[in-house]
């Protein structure tokens, strides 16, 4: 090899170290592939770049990410590994340049009238040895095919982001089978209540949709999640008589009944990981002006979460029907809790949440799609 | 740069690459710390190495992994940040060779007679530019002193190794939180009786004794460690005058109690990625001459998880008091649980529970020491 050469190596395999350390840097899948394209396009000088994920309960791929104008025409698209190009390589797990995209048996034809595919490489992605996924660079700009080198590139660029994705993909997966089980565990106490299946669930989404709303960052609105979904955690403690009361509760169930903060704290407190979430949970019946329970905390002692907790309880436990009355329409549980900025919530909270009635924005739906985008949950295949 | 030392770089850089993929491979930090150790000693021919990781609360490094004789003496050493050659790069972030240890202002000293230290090659380990550890390669071999060479080699190694410490710690992290609050959570729904406490922790540490005994695989016994935290929680469900009867359960109410295996399965049912543990939380009851519930299966149609849980529950169940009859000792429940063995239970974990009698290696203590060095649990700082 001339020296020019070996010096231009050395150049791209320094440029290919660094790109592998900061693929290595994001368990957040999107940021991930997001890189890897960027990557791509540079490294070999590409029109445009996919990249496919196995669903390997299914022997299919699909499309993980494409960027273009042609983004949304084949978002949805999933072929069967063995099928076309990328389901070529995929089941090959060796990588191949073809010149002429439309030439190729396997080909299934440009997806919009706008972009026309000349030349394709594609390149299997693996983690252990398994092939997780196929990248693909199209169009190389300003020469006909793709060539040798650039295929030795791919290769190279291709091993450090297979187990990037591989890693981002147990580490979501982990986040996801946590936060189900909590949400489920948490809903089965909850459900002891029959007047109030689901609640777990909808204050979930109503809190989160506030905390967005208010512009929390994606940190907080984690930390929200867990306290929302724990929120009634100690209800656990509640005996059968009060909890399942057809009725209004008198003084001295109240009394039991108001005990459910303090001892959801008790058992999150249990939770080494959890102590950013306690005062979310122990605080959410706390009032502004200092006549909530269990501490009579005012103003600006109430931590933001348990504001904001406040205000998703109070509206679904109002918009649902009990044994002893019917439930409230939403616009006049909007007044209600308008009524209450102040004394009873924090007049921050009731602002996003008259924002969010506003626009129809504070449903069920709303807050599971904000989910999706916030944490990724139920995006895979 | 001559050719020679170019196509040398080359190769070096080719290596560099390799590793780095492999480290990124595993998110296990245990395998992560010993490959980087392997590595790193044979990338500049040290006699051994040392990796320190930073305790962010303590505002100090401890020793994360170190081999040879030296070992032990020094596992629980901790040094604060700037003190020491150490402490020194961790808080400078920039890494050093020193040539000769003893005439360094900031050594320590050798800890172990055996072990005599020359040089020392340091770098800080960074991800995101937060500096998380510090790796030391001690003593090049057939050499006086370290080079600029193995200097620039080991910042280049550090950069995919730092990555992939962090990615491993952040999973870790999340793994405990996850089993840190179903424990609590499956603790809370069994507390509302009163004469369990403990009941979920006990069972997890017997389960894991006996999977361990009987060489389940480390996938087995994760999914073992779940089904059994989750085993009880259909008690959810029953009602507080079944639960808390400080007496046995007449008929009706034993049918009532027999219902929490399915409930318990139901909980879990919604739960997508615990479909893996629904056998063996469904079944615990289940006894192998088919006189069990709630579906009489037997032999081999009962789950291995659910025949370990069995026992694991019952012994527990035995050895616990109840108000209305004393805890019986741990040898008179080994004879009753060795009596079942091929009507009750399973002879294959009446033979492991057994063998772990005889050496006293039942109780919860053996439980928890298992369960740090099989899933690296509570071993962080």
């Amino acid at each position: 090899m001339a020296a020019v050469e070996l010096h231009q190596r050395l150049e791209e395999y320094e440029g290919l170290l660094e790109i592998s350390v900061e693929l290595a840097g994001s368990l957040d899948i999107e940021r991930v592939l997001e890189l890897a394209m960027d990557h791509a396009e540079k490294l070999c000088h590409a029109e445009t770049s996919s990249i496919w994920e196995v669903d390997p309960h299914r022997e299919e791929l699909f499309f993980r990410i494409v960027r273009g104008t042609v983004a949304e025409e084949i978002r949805h698209r999933r072929v069967a590994i063995g099928e076309g190009i990328v389901g070529r390589v995929a089941a090959s797990g060796r990588g191949e340049i073809v010149d002429d995209a439309s030439s190729d048996p396997g080909w299934g034809g440009d997806l919009s009238g706008a972009f026309r595919t000349r030349a394709v490489l594609t390149v299997p992605l693996k983690a252990q040895g398994r092939v997780v996924g196929v990248l693909q660079i199209l169009n190389p700009l300003g020469k006909l095919t793709f060539t040798e080198r650039d295929l030795e590139r791919m290769r190279l660029f291709a091993a450090p982001l297979g187990q990037a994705i591989d890693n981002a993909r147990l580490y979501t997966a982990l986040k996801g089978q946590f936060v189900d089980t909590v949400t489920a565990l948490s809903e089965a106490i909850e459900k002891r209540d029959p007047y109030t299946g689901g609640h777990v669930r909808r204050v979930v989404c109503y809190s989160l949709l506030l905390g967005h709303e208010m512009q929390l960052s994606s940190q907080e609105l984690e930390k929200l999640r867990l306290a929302s979904t724990l929120h009634d955690v100690g209800k656990i403690a509640v005996p059968d008589h009060v909890l399942r009361k057809p009725a209004p509760l008198d003084a001295s169930e109240a009394a039991v009944m108001q005990r459910h903060p303090v001892d959801g704290a008790e058992i999150i407190s249990s939770i080494r990981e959890l102590h950013d979430i306690l005062p979310g949970v122990r605080s959410h019946h706390e009032r502004l002006d200092g006549k909530g329970y269990p501490d009579g905390l005012s103003d600006q002692d109430i931590p933001m979460s348990a504001r904001i907790i406040a205000v998703a309880d109070t509206f679904d436990a109002m918009t649902s029907s009990r044994p002893y009355r019917e439930a409230m329409a939403p616009a006049v549980a909007l007044g209600e809790i308008q009524r209450g900025a102040g004394t009873q919530f924090c007049p921050r909270v009731v602002n996003a949440f008259t924002c969010l009635m506003d626009r129809d924005g504070f449903t069920v739906a709303d807050g599971e799609r904000l989910q999706c985008s916030l944490f990724g949950d139920g995006e895979q295949g």
